[in-house]
């Protein structure tokens, strides 16, 4: 297929991360993540209120909202007025997850609840990795101004949680795909994991070829290696 | 947490399941598939006419539906009219995807729609799992159908799908999981592979608890047990 | 037009009905009741809560919901997300009705719904006089198993109902249309009763052909004749 | 109940009944038709197309809406921008059965959609029945209109069809109900009927009381002889 | 263009315009204004309750819905089932913010909400100036009849509003557009004045042809000969 | 009120404004409009196709689409899944009539439809001008782009066209409204101009207060000051 990668990068390189903190003044928490070309703007919301069936729980909840800019994508993608897409709902139930995975709902002070919203600007594949990634950083952000006004008394997040892809493309392995890899890649895999090398969730999908345990397994290796370097710029980013 | 299931099954034994064909007088291929108290009635129907996006390719393609009786849960769940929810979406892409992924769809007989209605009348667990195992039955039906019609050479469906969940409940690894166990769960997985014993789609969740590398070896391996006897009776039922 | 009926059936004859009670594990009372060809899963749930509109009025309130799984139908019948469809709301409140009229809301013990789900598995005309006279078996076991657990003092529903639709077919009298005839219909009518002999619907339109009041009461009188029949068949399901 | 009727009517005395022509400059027929202080303007709209399902049929299709202006009512009915209801569509479907009832939709001109819009003004019962009675006479202007312009060579209206409400209130059967007794009513039941004397429709509902055979052949009489009354005022109105 | 105005109407004249009021019996106050060919019905209803935001203010609200009967136009408009357009609400929102420039929100006698129904029988040009001016009638008598049943002490309405267009058409300014004129228009403004003769609202468009100051002060002093024309007549509607 | 404004800026004076080209890899034309802490991202798409009713003009077409972030106010707000709000609708109408007043649709080389889609990243005030001084840079550079590929001649653009608020706080006209001073003002009016000194749109609304016409002069000179230092942005943004 690609005797390279388009953009020269190693089979097993993410693509240029970066994560730009408090770039909207009116949310909680913001955070802009960049995965090459994907650009994500994460925003987290706090609220003094929480879902129906939470309600007299005492217990926070966090939950997250995804949306694509009609002209992140190259070819222009209708506003979901209509009705949302199955696809939208999907990747922001698997945020939601991967965020409370790593939150103890019980130290948010009490019934409140975090949105975090991940608009696209500019899609070029992996923006839900990209998304988890950087509402991870929002969220930390605006659980640290919660607590610094009183609200609650520890930051609620006890652990980081990031995400990459890794797909076959062409027999070959590769890390972190850009939208011209995921549209040729026979297979692709979603992994989330949080900071001791756990697992928190694993999409893979073989929709042009399955896929035997062996190949999982490389493809997790992958994964984690390319994850262990997002902890760190996320570390990097909130100062930890 | 139970010394013993609920069922008196072995921590790797899946449910009784049955596979039974040409319930529906109306549809042109159709599987109610029973595993354990988990009834969905698998309903294959094809049309000659594709989505717009497919027009002018020569090729069919083949979608999936899913949604829930009201009465099929202990509490009434009220029906999809104000808007689909994310779940039964993402169940929905799951079935299509699974079993596109062994459907030459080259071999429809040209512009050629299969939808595949699956809908649950009875849920205790493992609802997307019958679902794609009855699903595949439901299909094959059709498509023997299409092709005595003289409407296409050879059924286009060039392989078995089946699936089956796994999950870690009080720490224990558990196969086929029914709705008590699914909703203490620590961690869920749903696993889907094709007769060669390749993976198709795993999907696993850690919202409770995340997992190790050895963790996910032992629920794949227990994963594909249970998918092998499906497949074993997805034979029996098709006569293959 | 046929010499015979498609089914040999004489004029005045009712299809082979049966009235399977208990036939879903999750609803208070269910009964999968066939009309020949026509086969509606009826599935009561009692839930302890009114309309905001019967709030404090001390009573309960008995309503009703209707669909056709997509494949019930020769040609698939797309579902109703992107808005109900005028005839199926007709047919649940026919049915809502048709129950209210023979049930005590004040003997339900207190502000209580039963809703009562007639899904239609299987379609071949009658779906509404089907779903009627099954709904009243779910409906009466429903209440049976609510009486029982102590929730009210003895069974609200007063009396019994059933319905059947008679037509005319090429200037010919039949009862219990399947869908071949319904099609075919000059004048259609459905008529619900009780078991005293009394109408508690009576909906009949001519939309080919108008009729005068001989034929008229010669409908009604077929109609009734059928009925009592239904009504035998709810006793026996029910062991009255 | 009431010793005498809330206008001091005779029981199987309507309304006065007015039929306004003509009062909307822009529709191709218009009727204000009053039962009393029930009152729908009726507006009849032709279009050179016809719905999908009717294409290529070489026939015209006739159909109609009604909706009621919020203020028609004492408490103010929201207007049904999120979602239809049953009741409406329900009238609507009828209105549009019976005008098909006598029209032979193959002389309209080739393929034309008459569009019969009834839309409440006030509301003291009845709203059907009138909606029905000057839906003929709106529907008959603008098809003399359609035959005048050469667009069709005769009124493809070969009949009349009109409809009133009869009731039974406190024991007591009275004709043309208004919104006092036919809210206290015990049965209800509406009849659509043509020139003939023949019924079109009859949709009676005992939702409080279960009837006879008897009071079935009495209201249908009552029925029949306001009818009458309401089918020469349309021959006036239209000059006939 | 047209060297004299399809209704030989001076440029600086404006339609004949009724105001007649109770016209709905059930409203609490109704009129039904007409601007030459341009029928709006217009409705004011009271009821105890305000919008979530406006609770516990001790304030009431007045707001505003526009509809369009679909025969209204010559060609037939669709009713707005699939979603409001944004003309509508747009309309909707300029009636209710001209009413509450003159109206004492703290008077209406707590927290009470007043909505007028603007629903355009005919539509010639100028609904949303018809609209306005009516809507102050039917408030008024609405507020009258409030404050006779002792529910606020004074009417609310401290002041008239009343509305008209002004457009260039042909490089002619002209008053009170009807369609034909509107449509051909190059500038189309909209003045909502008090009876100080100050403006309300100023919704000047260009789409055709900018505009330099001194068109728009010609445009504002036809406007607000128009107005006090209209305001008189609503003074003597009312009987002020 | 204020003895200053919040910002110290003079009441004449707008807030520091940048637009900045080309920040959307996929956007055929794009800009990030800052006006103050209102920041809006205007990308404007070209397709090869216009709306159902512009077919066969052989015209192009000019749209807008207006939204918000959830968190680009201090209060999250709610994407508008469940049906448009009026506010947004009624912006995206005054964008494209602004932009299609200064563009020749009939140079778009053919039936081409733009969309410029103003999405809201953080608002405080003055989103609605801010958006029409962006999309107009974005439109201009999306048609450059559509010119250099040869699919029309020159850039439909004829002119410029921009866009300022201007308003009465606490008696004191002020341009350029923020958040703090638009939600106190005595009267709102947005103001849109080409390069001329033409007005294109006058949006003048005094909801807290009436005002004459003295007021509206001095409102719109201001306006048309502040608008010419944007025209003069415009120009050196594009290089003009």
């Amino acid at each position: 297929m690609f005797a390279t990668r388009v953009d020269n990068r190693a089979d097993r390189a993410i693509r240029p991360v970066t994560l730009e903190r408090g770039v909207m003044k009116n949310a909680t928490g913001s955070c802009l993540v960049k995965f090459g070309d994907t650009h994500v703007l994460c925003a987290a919301t706090i609220e003094e209120r929480v879902p129906g069936w939470r309600k007299n729980s005492g217990l926070g909840w966090v939950t997250a909202e995804y949306a694509m800019l009609p002209a992140s994508t190259s070819k222009r993608t209708p506003r979901e007025y209509k009705g949302r897409k199955g696809r939208s709902q999907e990747i922001e139930r698997l945020i939601g997850r991967s965020l409370r995975n790593v939150c103890d709902m019980g130290a948010m002070g009490g019934e409140v609840l975090m949105t975090v919203d991940c608009d696209v600007l500019q899609a070029d594949g992996g923006t839900r990795t990209a998304s988890i990634t950087g509402a991870w950083v929002a969220a930390y952000d605006a659980f640290e101004m919660w607590r610094k006004s009183g609200k609650c008394k520890r930051n609620p997040l006890f652990g980081q949680v990031a995400a990459i892809s890794v797909g076959m493309v062409g027999g070959r392995l590769l890390l972190d795909l850009d939208y011209r890899e995921d549209s040729k890649a026979e297979i692709d895999m979603n992994v989330v994991m949080n900071a001791k090398g756990e697992f928190i969730e694993i999409q893979g999908t073989g929709e042009q070829a399955p896929f035997g345990k062996a190949t999982l397994d490389d493809m997790l290796s992958m994964a984690q290696s390319g994850i262990e370097e997002l902890l760190a710029l996320q570390r990097a980013a909130v100062q930890l």
